[in-house]
């Protein structure tokens, strides 16, 4: 079993550390991450300039590869060109904050699972939220279990997990639930600000808060309740009900 | 009918012009867009960072603001601060350059979309494919037909429509077609190169060509075709048919 791990939180993140050290018992595990803190960077990639890769150690020893781009970038350039031999397995995190709901369309945790599937290689993304400090090491014993769990169980090309992990700070999870993702939306609020020059500008202050309460079925209301999710994601993201209708209303031949 | 207009490939993309000269007898225009070109920033968005913004003049007249942001920023951003009021339709576009396929989810042009559709108002994104000249005047022309018979039919909130034109340089499209979104994947090749210290960095060189002639059904089939292609998007990316195996298979209750 060959594992490639990535993030989006950057190579140095204390997440992408447990996360490689977690998972070496279940086979040989390289590391391809981007070199800065990529949060929010969606499913960005880079063509127009180049991809500058640098060898990381950590006290003397050969960690894996920093690349000056996106997640995705990680994922298409290790498999590509960096990684020894093709991964069998793609494992992005563990990120710093929870990635449910909308947030799995923003989260670069998620897009280097996703680069993955598109790839053929089955993935998971795994995200630790947290009510106060990070407990990445128990997450990484998390992280190996629900891995091992994947493996066991059979995981297809083309299945990308979206793993979320309760706060491990104050006691263990609940139990572990395959939830669906929520659509809830966030209500974003705007700080406007005047520059030096006296010219506004704007910074994303809050986001406020989604309401689960009317959909324990999903990742923001099982994550809320205690439990480890687990959804599996795709990426046709074709809306068949409409298309269905469309298809019935719209279609023309010939030109107009 | 008040109708924001953005893009991805900046504010002063020849694209944006066209498409928001085209669609000002359907209502009233307000244009936000990127400050800069963001091809493949998929949907990132900012919050680490300020988001400055400028008053856009094209010559003497009021255009529109940039952001210093993505396009998903300035959805957000426009929706909640910057328009006069609520947009009932956000149109991103006119993309130089076909978004179909995978590439939906790479692209900055149907994130701010994808973004609007979050907030409860209906979309669309368009793109423009080409093997010569981008005609945006007649690429115009036709994103307010396609507009207009959207609005029409009736474009409910949270809906997504992603749009393709066909080359236009070399006559009309054969048609339009709803079809469904490709998944066939890319095969991305990286040219190797050596820096002036003799470091190795990486370009993303080709993506190769994706196979359409077993899926005329696809957007990808149907753009070569030289349809018009409409795909009905969704941002709830929960596989189901994976998510109804797991539950049976997954789930525990209380800690392990």
């Amino acid at each position: 079993m060959h594992i490639l791990v990535t993030n989006d939180d950057g190579i140095l993140a204390p997440g992408i550390k447990a996360l490689a050290e977690a998972l070496r018992p279940l086979g040989e595990v390289e590391v391809v991450a981007p070199d800065t803190g990529q949060s929010g960077a969606g499913h960005a990639v880079t063509f127009l300039t180049p991809l500058i890769c640098e060898r990381i150690s950590l006290r003397g020893e050969f960690f894996g590869w920093s690349v000056a781009g996106s997640p995705a970038d990680c994922v298409k350039l290790g498999v590509r060109e960096l990684c020894r031999r093709r991964p069998d397995l793609v494992v992005s995190g563990i990120n710093a904050g929870a990635n449910r709901g909308v947030d799995v369309i923003y989260s670069g945790t998620v897009a280097a699972a996703v680069e993955a599937a598109f790839i053929g290689i089955p993935s998971l993304a795994i995200s630790l939220a947290s009510r106060g400090g990070f407990d990445f090491e128990r997450a990484g014993q998390w992280a190996r279990r629900i891995v091992g769990r994947a493996l066991e169980l059979g995981i297809a090309p083309g299945t990308v997990l979206n793993v979320n992990l309760p706060p491990l700070d104050r006691g263990e999870p609940q139990g572990v639930r395959v939830v669906r993702q929520s659509t809830a939306p966030w209500t974003d609020v705007y700080d406007r600000r005047e520059d030096p020059r006296g010219r506004s500008y704007f910074w994303l202050a809050d986001s406020g808060e989604r309401d689960a309460s009317r959909e324990p079925d999903t990742d923001l209301g099982a994550l809320r309740a205690g439990f480890v999710t687990i959804t599996p994601l795709q990426y046709d993201l074709t809306e068949y009900r409409r298309l269905r209708w469309l298809e019935r209303h719209w279609n023309e031949e010939g030109a107009p």
